[in-house]
């Protein structure tokens, strides 16, 4: 198979892990016999650095014209001061409204051979396994009015909460689908007792479900989801949520695993290729020193193998070569235990690379 | 010393544990040689039943007329099929909005006696002691437009997320007084990253902390919080944030302690009373059981008597009668262990009562 793979390290710690991504592979075209090629862009702070605006469209057409995207990581403390609207996350969500990337999945997995990281007890964590779907390219990220006002003489500010009703409908269909090849349950999270988005949201939820007779279909308002995910957390098998709702629930679901070193994300386009990344950021406090944990980024080309390019073997291959690794006690930092030594960034990619 | 005090049971649970907040009340009215007076008022699912509307005009009036409000909760699936308008939180938004409730103050303590309900890990959660302030009057729970529309023939729903400053400047401004009575660090929440109203509250909360020099000020995405927040719960002394991030937030941090039915909150007037209520809800599931935890509305009662009244010796005496009758082992069925047989709500509430 040949496939052209778009790579966009980004900033902070983007650039290590990406390189652990090339390692990882180069090693699966070898073993597999596939090719695969690579064209490098730019975004985030380094292309604000090089370009002056945080997605250039030359680096847009690079990733239109491939058959998937890798992400690093944007964002650093040296752009932090600069103008909204060329800040390096404004390339991340350029690049999500562009590509159309409607559906951010990212599966959390409870670990047992780093079960000491976790920072909940054995009980309430081991097994749960799960898969949070996050709509991506709407909601209060997007709507317009989103500005500072006068109201009667009194400084003021809006931002809006938009959706139409058919991108509730991909995404939450999506999330069916997905529901499907797993236990077949599937939580829906809103505030429905307060917003009218969310009322809609429900709505459509239930609507969507009469499509999938085999899939059980639960209501959980936000706040108490901010609690189950800790209380009982395997109560959940696919979550599908809007933007914002989702940007909290997953980061705050990465605490059953223990590190977001360790957690992949697949962003999955209306059209045109998918997009990876690790969903940790650019780490400013750790970048530049080989210290970051590739295994995030490794895991997503496992899902861009598998989701992009239908290579299920292929994908499961590094996702053993990861738990084996793991299981023999290799370690980066994020990861180790007090004593440990820790691996760099390259050593756990080449470990990962010889166990494939 | 004499006061009048509007109690809302509500619905569920709610009138449950009223009545153990008034058992409290009682012990302590006689202990210290006060004069409660009590008003008793519908609001809710009860109030929609006998009034067709959640909050009357005439419950909010002798709200108004009281020197302190103490809720129950309201809610449940007898009313969950009701327009919007009528459902019974819109009761709580607006008893909020009328009595200018601006902050919302939710301590959350780790209790060493029952540390085996937090699913924590107990060197993470040991000690932990923190308390979220929430703005309680805006945000996306009052902006507006909030409704159905069709743009380009498609169906679509907005929502707005709308702030003054001054709204931000007042609750920000309590947050950091609040520090100065406790270690002194204020963490504001927020996501900047993405929204203009964060971008102005961040800056609200950097001149507020001109005024507080002695106060540490630290930014947290919101997304970020929602992890610090489990993984390392004892950085954090006060936060501070916006209305739903607040919801989500303290709901979360609740798990901290492992139970809803041992949090109390308050709720801070701008001018008239305040209104005291438990973080839980009516859960319909246990209501009419005699089975829920009366201690989050007892020590709902303590905040009343400390912050309204003034009363800091009997505020003190209530709280530690609740942790003496913890340290013996009483235990209401959320927070028993396997094979401990329960107390009932009145049976706690004779316990605390008879502690102090
Ligand atoms: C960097 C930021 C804009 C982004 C988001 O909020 O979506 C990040 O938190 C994420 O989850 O990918
Ligand atoms: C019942 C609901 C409207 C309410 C809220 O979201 O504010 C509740 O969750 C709370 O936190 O008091």
């Amino acid at each position: 198979m040949e496939k052209k793979i778009a790579i966009l390290p980004g900033d902070g710690v983007g650039k290590e892990v990406s390189r652990g991504a090339v390692t990882i592979l180069q090693a699966v075209s070898e073993r597999f016999g596939h090719t695969f090629q690579y064209v490098y862009g730019k975004i985030g702070g380094t292309a604000i650095d090089e370009y002056g605006t945080p997605l250039p469209e030359h680096t847009l057409d690079l990733c239109k014209g491939s058959d998937a995207v890798l992400l690093g990581a944007v964002g650093g403390p040296k752009w932090d001061q600069l103008p909204g609207h060329i800040r390096p996350e404004k390339g991340l969500l350029k690049i999500r409204k562009e590509l159309e990337l409607y559906a951010n999945v990212r599966p959390v997995q409870y670990y047992r051979s780093i079960s000491g990281i976790s920072p909940l007890r054995k009980e309430v964590v081991e097994g749960a396994d799960m898969v949070v779907v996050r709509e991506l390219t709407g909601g209060l990220y997007f709507g317009k009015p989103s500005e500072r006002t006068f109201q009667e003489g009194k400084a003021s500010v809006v931002d809006t909460l938009f959706y139409q009703k058919n991108e509730m409908e991909r995404v939450i269909r999506y999330a069916f689908e997905l529901a499907t090849t797993r236990s077949g349950k599937v939580t829906s999270v809103d505030k429905a007792n307060v917003l009218e988005s969310s009322r809609m949201w429900r709505e459509t939820a239930e609507e969507i479900a009469s499509e999938f007779p085999d899939v059980k279909l639960e209501h959980m308002l936000v706040d108490n989801a901010a609690m189950q995910l800790i209380k009982n957390p395997r109560q959940f098998d696919v979550i599908v949520t809007e933007n914002l709702f989702g940007d909290i629930l997953s980061d705050e679901a990465s605490v059953l695993t223990g590190s977001l070193g360790m957690l992949p994300s697949a962003s999955v386009s209306a059209q045109g290729p998918n997009l990876y990344e690790p969903i940790h950021g650019s780490a400013p406090d750790i970048a530049g020193r080989n210290a970051a944990n590739p295994i995030a980024m490794i895991l997503s080309v496992a899902m861009m193998l598998r989701m992009s390019f239908g290579l299920v073997e292929e994908a499961e291959a590094v996702e053993n070569a990861v738990k084996q690794v793991l299981e023999a006690g290799s370690r980066t930092s994020d990861i180790a235990s007090t004593g440990v030594f820790p691996l760099t960034t390259e050593q756990m990619a080449e470990e990962i690379k010889a166990a494939l």
